[in-house]
């Protein structure tokens, strides 16, 4: 079939949008007609050519939701006009790491996942014969895609598509990271730092599971307003402070049970980790560092008991959690619109990019 | 009292046997005869001066056994004849970090300990009326010893004390690590980075929770034999290797679930959490670097679901663990014997830290 696609075609250029061929699933695969799909940091890492996996002509894309068209052979959890998250981390619950039960990273599609490619090696997508890539197992800027079983969640169908497709990433990366990393318990105290998109969904992780004081940091003392609604108790402006780790200690009484990095700055990573309580202090990292930046510290910050960890998509296993997660937000548990500040057509799917860069939009959804 | 202690006189210097004045327990506090202590790394970084918060003079020694002499009014929890396991970590059950349950790092008699004093702000050692400091709040190469109630385990008393001073640093350290910090399960594999006197107790450690493989990493061939009979099942010499951690990752398909860094080189801190399995391996710094190194390695390593963590006294709450550890020693379910290498009088104590020094003891214990 032929489908709609921003393709990017190299690193550093605009998406273009195209008329793209779709093959049909093959066994164990899934068509999906994605319905809306959040733009996502992610994706201009990739496109921007920083990200050394980065793979071209490739289909970017892994924060949508839709609807299943049509099943392949042997494809048993989901049926035709099932509504469904796709995963770019799937739950085969048959690999080592699905069976650990530590760990959320199913690694069952992993490399050819790694190499833009379906789990039999080859792409779905074609222009002219020629294939194009797929892209964290999702390709979500194609209005209709071709994905494995396990990469789908299937979710209630009175939710709406172009609020819960940020579940796909954003949303789960921070909610869950506060629920199923971190494991955040009533009563701790938390400290956010970067409150953007992901950062603001760990704000209401941390307010959903009863934390006491949730401290935001951020250099841009216009995110405080919505961090607030979002769960804040207390604001932190570095520029504003000599020392954000010994405000931070002093606020607290000693430090922050769990601290949570939604940056990709080192540095940064270095401070929440020190803002955390000697003895019992947790720092997980969830932002993406550039290529090949190293986090440091004294290893006496360990050894008087600080934990350094770190969270992809917030601990999450996809078909377990993620409609849960849908649950809670349409039981008002959590909170996704107001996030999602622009939406808009395929057409204007560089525009979305370029809000982001600018920091003018928390979350822009492109609507099919 | 008069009692006969090797006194620190200044960094650098060798240790100098003294009589020296001891005034009585206060309120609270405890006289302790001690019977042996043995002599490790952490009181030689102190004598050398390479330790920053050293102070000077003082009597050295936190690895001791003894008998109660006389209480100090106030004391209930033991009485003279009890035999007791003197404790550089306290443990009050009253304070923040004793009711975290997240942690055995007691911060109750904290400041005055670190700067060489009891409770109240005195020292209880004088010469010709001049203080002498303690340390660590144990100071065990003094033959008699006033300590905080809350900094004595009460021990067994049929347990011999040539062996089990041992336990009041070095076995529980290693041991403890294994048991109370990373809770190794049965059928984990373990990597132990230095096979000297704390990572054979780690060995020990995890032979008794059931380990499946247990690798031992050491750049001294000689410690293979000894480290086999404590439970290593693999031992890899990085001189032997052109890559410690793909060698270890090829040993376990993916990485060991739990390592341990039992050196002090930060280096190593690094080779140990990039030898554990993505998605759950864990680290556990023992090892105490030198002051003002740092750890590094790409945050990528934490996201993938590696954690960094550490371990002081081997996690261990000195009143409630250390006299388990003591029954696990006299039931003969972890050793101690072959692990005390040379037993030494009082005045050759000097000679205790040369062979140390040269890696020619596991272990020296003090008779006095």
């Amino acid at each position: 079939m032929k489908t709609r696609a921003a393709v990017a075609w190299r690193a550093g250029a605009p998406l273009s949008i195209e008329t793209v061929d779709l093959e049909g699933p093959r066994a164990g695969e899934v068509l999906v007609e994605v319905k809306a799909t959040g733009i996502c940091h992610t994706d201009q890492f990739t496109l921007s050519g920083a990200d050394p996996e980065g793979l071209f002509p490739a289909i970017l894309g892994h924060e949508g939701a839709g609807v299943v068209l049509e099943v392949g052979p042997g494809v048993t959890s989901v049926r035709p006009d099932d509504h469904v998250i796709p995963l770019y981390t799937p739950e085969c619950r048959e690999c080592k790491f699905c069976l650990s039960r530590k760990t959320n990273l199913c690694q069952r599609i992993r490399s050819t996942q790694g190499r833009g490619l379906m789990p039999d090696g080859t792409s779905r997508f074609s222009i002219d014969g020629k294939p194009i890539l797929h892209y964290m197992g999702t390709s979500t800027f194609a209005n209709h895609i071709v994905v494995p079983e396990i990469a789908l969640a299937k979710v209630r169908a009175d939710a709406p598509f172009d609020t819960v497709c940020y579940i796909g990433c954003g949303v789960t990366t921070g909610v869950g990271a506060v629920l199923f990393t971190a494991k955040v318990e009533a009563g701790a105290n938390v400290a956010v730092f970067g409150l953007g998109g992901i950062g603001l969904n760990v704000v209401q992780g941390a307010r959903l599971v009863g934390a006491d004081k949730i401290i935001g940091v951020d250099l841009n003392p216009e995110r405080e307003a919505m961090a607030r609604q979002f769960g804040i108790t207390h604001f932190v402006n570095p520029r504003d402070t000599p020392n954000v780790v010994d405000t931070i200690v002093q606020l607290t009484d000693g430090g922050v049970d769990f601290s949570f990095e939604c940056i990709g700055n080192t540095s940064v990573m270095r401070q929440a980790l020190e803002c955390t309580h000697k003895g019992w202090g947790r720092s997980i990292i969830i932002g993406v560092a550039p290529a090949g930046a190293e986090i440091s510290t004294r290893p006496f910050q360990l050894v008087t008991g600080r934990k350094w960890e770190g969270s992809a998509f917030g601990g999450a296993r996809g078909r377990t959690d993620v409609p849960k997660i849908v649950d809670w937000y349409m039981d008002r548990k959590i909170r996704i619109d107001e996030l999602i500040t622009h939406r808009l057509p395929l057409e204007d799917i560089n525009r979305g990019f370029e809000l982001m860069e600018k920091g003018e939009s928390i979350r822009s959804v492109v609507i099919y």
